[in-house]
């Protein structure tokens, strides 16, 4: 077998071989691909079932490439040479931090988190996750996160169209909102082989996930969460390396992927700060581009300080503060903060589920303005089997019609982000993270809820300043005027109002 | 000389004297009234120009009494007898802490603090004086917070119509919105005799709070501020003793009276909490009722703790949070407290200043429902002359249409009022402070912004209830029916509601 072909930058090389279906491939079986060339790399492959092996590879240079394929997957070895060009459809690469506290794509290019939460999106009929992609792409969404495995929880009642394990589950026409609670974990009635995989399954998230690639979305991949009547939340620590050796080598290979370890890891008390320590080392060994590694919280963070933690990935500690701890989260972590839960959109009887789209907006502007980034989440019980939240597809609320505005106004900041800048005690100045940049930029002041009819301000610094106000609510950018010195900026008496400075 | 007169109870009784007024009468003499009978009391009088001194007595029995009349103030000497008789205008007395926690009048009637703050009122013109009377009547405030002394800031740079010393002022005509903070303190071209009041000054005073009173509505008399140009903020031991030992003389025997020992006690830094301590002392002597005594913060708080704090008054301490601290502030001082300050609604240009009458009513609620009582205040720029804040006079906000609801909810629940009951994490709930008062009534649950559009709940105790769903902001009060045990209550999908359960 011998391949001889082109791959863009960035993008992904799949080398398919057949092999050995006998036995349990899953895990008797091994595949390796060796790449030398432009990158010299081994990357692990994995059994796709039907006697199919594959291995996949997203080069990070461009360049002439060998491989070898070897493994005891077959008894013959397969070997070939590919190229890779240049980036197709505006592909930047793989997100990393950039610098401390912000994030780039491999091309330099910085990236502004304004993420949303669907949490099994990649389960509903095809004509909801194409309306899914419509609305992320039109709402201006840059990431999603999203659960490999499906939700037991209220409002998450009915079966997946498939599992990511042979076997059968519970019978779940018995479940109902008043008693879902009672069949958490793994009641019986499931009957599942942890050790073989349905590749059917994981190919309908790939699908996703290179859907997503194309819009520019980043997957935020949540690998392990609590709300399970299936068992999948369960497994012990040899099933849980096997499921996560097999995630990394199918999903690695994406350029959008971020590893997120769990959704509220403290409500799978059964695993310890040493198993979640595992899980990252193994995704670390297997998983050699270095995708970016968070865990999520419920209650209490997981160390975020930990050497494989990439970013804070955080649910509000609080219910009326939430992105205004920022600045604290950044100072006590020294890493990105992304604020993946500060409640959602919409009118659940949780409170972690019902506030409005003005509240769910100005937390975003608090986390941008403070050198965070907010994610977005709807709960609208419009139509209670069809919350975005979770199955995706409609929108209904007011916030998600401003991300893009809000994008905008974050592309335009200089890179690599902004840094909470001080100011008075009553506005948010916001600074460029970058004291180069910010020599020769300007400010942004964020009013938040204050409502000030004009603003004195002073800037001694010799240079003129376009001020212009930012009508975050209603995404109107109006020119106040060119001032230096003392000077008094109009502004409008409402609420979500952020000021920006230009140096000239 | 001989009185024979009746004096209706918590009433005052006014006994007049001719005397000395050559020198300084206010310094070099004394008058003191011995009441007995019904009550045993010493009370002190005061020289109200013109040569004649006053003695004021408030009477809290029925019954007979006489009364003697002493001091330097003449050679001749007077006595009498006066009868006090029911009370007039459903007059309650003055207000004093009931248990812990919350307040009471005199004759046991609770009294639920819904207070506002115009510094300076008192100085306006009648027109003013009389609108604002008509306003806080119509609003349902029950007490208002004011200075003795005018006030020096920005919007307040207008000379008061009188002063309280002999003297003159330096030439304000100088002053404007850009340089007045370079003439705080006692700038130079004041002059002041910090010996001789000015009685007119104090008259004034003493028919607000005679008007106050016969609206119901207590006089929350804020004795120190920092916001000078006369420097009245500036008088040393001697001369505040003076001043303390007139106001008391003057004030005590009004009812409706409440001692404020300062707003913003941190921004007069040249105090000592001994200073504080002192004039605490000095009131207590000198008022013989023992009226509520508070001081008031910017940063950080006074000790609450002194034994002379009957109550916590309260400037925020937190941009976000504000009255969600009340149960911290409860444990903390074991008394009741009062945010007198929580922000303004309006659209100053100051953070403290420019918030939602949302906003401001949801605060009040938060403190309602934590078992603590808020403040309101109003700060729009309609008429940058005329701010209620600091002049009174015109409202023009939105929460203020809305605080006699909270009231009349306020009344309606068991003495001596509500603490929080724990609940579920995004819910407020609120019982009665009395575990008697609350095994008899039932529950107030507020759900703040959160906007829920059912909740479920679950009260095992064999009652039934009769649920309703209060909003707080359309001031409706809906019957949702009558539940016992596990139920559901559909609920609005709206911010500001609170759910009633009283037991059938």
């Amino acid at each position: 077998m011998k391949y001889s072909r082109t791959v863009p930058l960035y993008g992904t090389l799949e080398i398919k071989c057949g092999g050995v279906s006998d036995g349990n491939p899953f895990t008797e079986r091994t595949i390796f691909a060796e790449i030398s060339g432009a990158e010299n790399k081994t990357v692990r492959g994995f059994y796709d079932g039907s006697g199919v092996y594959i291995v996949r590879f997203m080069p990070q240079k461009i360049g002439e490439y060998s491989f070898r394929i070897y493994g005891n997957f077959s008894d013959k070895s397969a070997e070939g040479s590919f190229t890779v060009t240049q980036p197709e459809d505006s592909q930047h690469g793989m997100v990393g931090v950039s610098g401390k506290y912000h994030f780039a794509y491999a091309d330099g290019t910085p990236y502004y988190s304004v993420g949303t939460t669907c949490y099994v999106w990649h389960l509903q009929p095809a004509e909801t996750k194409a309306m899914t992609l419509r609305n992320l792409a039109e709402c201006g969404f840059n990431k999603i996160r999203f659960c490999v495995f499906p939700k037991h929880y209220a409002y998450n009642l009915s079966e997946p169209p498939c599992y990511p394990y042979e076997g059968t589950p519970m019978d779940s026409s018995v479940l109902n909102m008043n008693n879902f609670n009672e069949y958490n974990g793994c009641p019986d009635g499931n009957s599942w082989d942890f050790t073989r995989f349905k590749p059917e399954y994981f190919r309908s998230i790939e699908d996703c996930i290179i859907k997503l690639r194309e819009l520019h979305i980043e997957a935020d991949i949540i690998l392990f969460h609590p709300y399970d009547r299936w068992g999948f939340s369960m497994l012990n620590r040899e099933q849980s390396r096997l499921y996560l050796e097999y995630v990394t080598a199918r999903f690695s290979a994406y350029s959008n992927v971020w590893w997120s370890l769990a959704n509220e890891y403290d409500l799978m008390p059964d695993r310890t700060a040493d198993d979640w320590n595992y899980y990252a080392e193994i995704i670390m060994k297997n998983d050699p581009y270095g995708h970016l590694r968070s865990i999520h919280n419920c209650m209490e963070f997981f160390d975020h300080s930990a050497a494989w933690v990439t970013h804070c990935s955080i649910q509000r500690q609080d219910i009326y503060k939430t992105a205004e701890f920022t600045g604290e989260w950044r100072r006590q972590y020294g890493k990105p903060v992304v604020l993946d839960e500060i409640a959602y959109e919409g009118n659940m009887p949780y409170g972690w589920g019902n506030i409005t789209g003005e509240e769910m907006l100005r937390r975003f502007w608090e986390a941008f303005c403070r050198g965070g980034y907010a994610g977005h989440g709807e709960t609208y019980l419009t139509d209670p089997g069809d919350i975005w939240w979770s199955h995706s597809g409609k929108l209904h609320g007011e916030s998600c019609k401003r991300i893009k505005f809000l994008l905008d106004i974050m592309t335009e900041s200089p890179a690599p982000g902004l840094k909470p800048g001080g100011g008075m005690w009553d506005e948010l100045l916001a600074v460029p993270e970058d004291d180069e940049a910010f020599s020769r930029t300007g400010y942004r002041i964020y009013y938040s809820f204050m409502r000030p009819a004009y603003r004195d301000y002073e800037i001694n610094d010799g240079c003129e300043y376009d001020v212009e106000i930012i009508d975050t609510w209603n995404m109107t950018i109006t020119y106040a005027g060119r001032f230096s010195g003392k000077f008094c900026v109009k502004l409008p008496s409402k609420q979500y109002i952020a000021v920006r400075m230009k140096k000239v």
